[in-house]
């Protein structure tokens, strides 16, 4: 397999876009990404696309084809990949193993969700559909009640505080209020979010991640041509994929993600290092629960220790070990099968030093968890400066 | 890049299936191909599945987990891939660059789709996100109207006659009665189809493919491995997909897919073959006119006379050039997400000698042409006996 690199990377500002569709979101971070590939559409073999539920959404599937069509890239083939909110991530994934392969050279990836079209109980009804519809969701359950389990069990099983989950919105919310395309660009305190309006029992609204319009998307190319195309390529170093029981009654633990912790041992031995080497990394904190849970299950922390870490700022930009620098889900936004895809492209600023304000001291390997629904699905990506 | 091989192929009977599930579907078409190719799930290294609209059809997405989760295949990685009616063959694309890329071994590839659920209304509607919801079927255009568009065309451009087109769906139905897995398993007469109901004229009801239920699935390995699981290995000699504009008004032409062209012509390249060695087809006869249309693009026929050849039986199962000896997605059926991979599955079954009465003797090279939409995807494979 060929070795495989980032040349472009790029996203529109998430947030509410009343006055872009679909189509102008798509169109926009494609073309930025492009620009700053310093190349033109002519160049490009084919292209993936994540997006969860556009044919919900806004009543469109097909999207491959679209984006051809509106990028100006036809006839090229482009495919959309589809792992609930771990869309964008699998489509980096598929991306990565064209090039690899040598199938194709340059590869366009792309993430994109336009959800506030419709009114909240809509979208929580699609968003549902990331779960088990028969056995969770059609019977009442919501996202957010499917982790407040997780939160509650986290709690009872290693003393995992409400004060300790806040603190995961307050770090991302300080982040994002340095990050200019993130949808909360303001700093919240302790206070606010422990008192904010409970959502599903220990969650709070400031527990959970908005949601949001957005779109984000990078170019690959092969690591033996990158340099061509620009001074600052990033290697994909790993690109690893696992999955878990759709339902959450049926996994082994309620506490800890198996795909993510399977996924992140295949990328380390994938990219040959090991947790504590990485400087940086976005993890999917839809609720700040599940950032908990991700850096305990990715082995930055001990079990049970997620939550004490974020508490002592750990995990802060200025912490040993700096989680979610672009405010995370949680304050940069969550358009769903964009996320994936703009993890990589944070990684990939972060690991050019383009960072400006958020800049983490010089990183050199970063890492990108995406999960899809309550955990069924987890993808990890390793980024390193060559 | 590695060779890639069939080395299992089933898929349930195609039809309305009012006793079971989408999961159901999945997971009999699952373990019939892996019994087929004698191997149990411990050897799957991971798998793709195609299907167009879950989300709106069963309320359900993430479906790579689901398959994943229902067939016991837990942890591998399992993706979704969409490209509205062409998602099966991009499935089958995405699993065959996995094992050509050497990232995988033994990868199952899935299509599936659970139609008949709900009324035919809720479904044109679903089936209109495979066109350009904004500028078609928003504002009225249906499937079978974007079709009737062509069909008037190319009778302009080249005096395809509504016999011609009736001469499609008579012999597919004729294929299909020799098929025990096809919807629709009897014939029909000339006569029948030309005086059946008109739906968007100049096309009829048997001008037009159904609404079915169904999952297909094919399990590949490296072609070096596949002698070790089966005495019949089937090589995937080439894989190509392409694309053109999402909406019809902006083609450069009505009579001709663009697409269709230039997949079938990198695949030609890719397995060094042209037009006239292929023995048999499975095109994406969604209506009668697009086999005509797909038999010219795809170089079997000149440019016009597709129509012609369906009439004068050269597209019969005893002719020179049999095309959609399943039945075709008119009378075999046509579970969108599935398609794609079904004709796979009937590809490798011909080139094994296994379709007892519709079998084309000596057939060696088989190919299979899957479309998205009303062209805006294509997607072209061609298969050998090795």
């Amino acid at each position: 397999m060929r070795k495989v690199a980032i040349i472009g990377a790029a996203m529109t500002s998430f947030g509410e876009h009343w006055e872009e569709g679909f189509r102008d979101l798509v169109v926009k971070a494609g073309i930025a990404a492009l620009e700053d590939a310093g190349i033109s559409g002519e160049k490009i073999d084919a292209g993936y696309v994540g997006t969860m539920s556009s044919g919900r959404f806004v009543g469109q599937e097909h999207i491959g084809a679209l984006i051809a069509d509106y990028m100006g890239l036809n006839p090229i083939p482009i495919t959309r990949v589809e792992g609930a909110c771990a869309s964008g991530g699998l489509a980096l994934r598929q991306g990565f193993m064209a090039v690899a392969s040598g199938m194709h050279d340059i590869v366009v990836v792309g993430g994109v969700e336009k959800m506030t079209d419709l009114g909240v109980s809509a979208v929580s009804d699609i968003l549902g559909g990331a779960g088990d519809q028969e056995w969770e969701l059609f019977l009442g359950a919501t996202f957010p009640a499917l982790y407040a389990l997780m939160a509650r069990r986290h709690s009872e099983e290693y003393g995992t505080t409400e004060e300790m989950m806040a603190a995961v919105a307050v770090k991302n919310h300080k982040n994002g209020a340095k990050n200019k395309y993130a949808q909360f660009q303001r700093e919240i305190s302790m206070e606010q979010a422990l008192s904010s309006k409970v959502v599903a029992d220990p969650l709070k609204i400031f527990d959970c991640s908005p949601i949001t319009d957005g779109a984000a998307c990078v170019v690959l190319a092969p690591l033996e041509l990158a340099h061509s195309f620009t001074k600052k390529p990033i290697e994909i170093a790993a690109s690893a994929q696992a999955s878990d029981t759709l339902a959450l009654h049926a996994r082994e633990s309620l506490t800890s993600i198996k795909s993510t912790k399977i996924a992140a041992e295949k990328a380390y031995k994938m990219a040959g290092v090991k947790a504590e080497d990485i400087d940086l990394a976005e993890v999917h904190d839809c609720f700040t629960i599940a950032e908990i849970m991700a850096v305990e299950d990715l082995g930055f922390f001990k079990k049970g220790e997620g939550g004490k870490a974020a508490l002592e700022g750990k995990t802060a930009l200025d912490g040993e070990k700096p989680i979610n620098t672009s405010g995370g889900l949680k304050a940069c936004g969550h358009p769903v099968g964009a996320t994936g895809v703009k993890q990589a492209v944070e990684c990939t600023w972060q690991l050019r030093g383009e960072c400006g304000e958020r800049q983490v001291k010089n990183a050199e390997i970063a890492l990108s968890h995406n999960v899809g629904g309550s955990g069924a699905t987890a993808v990890v990506h390793i980024y390193r400066r060559v």
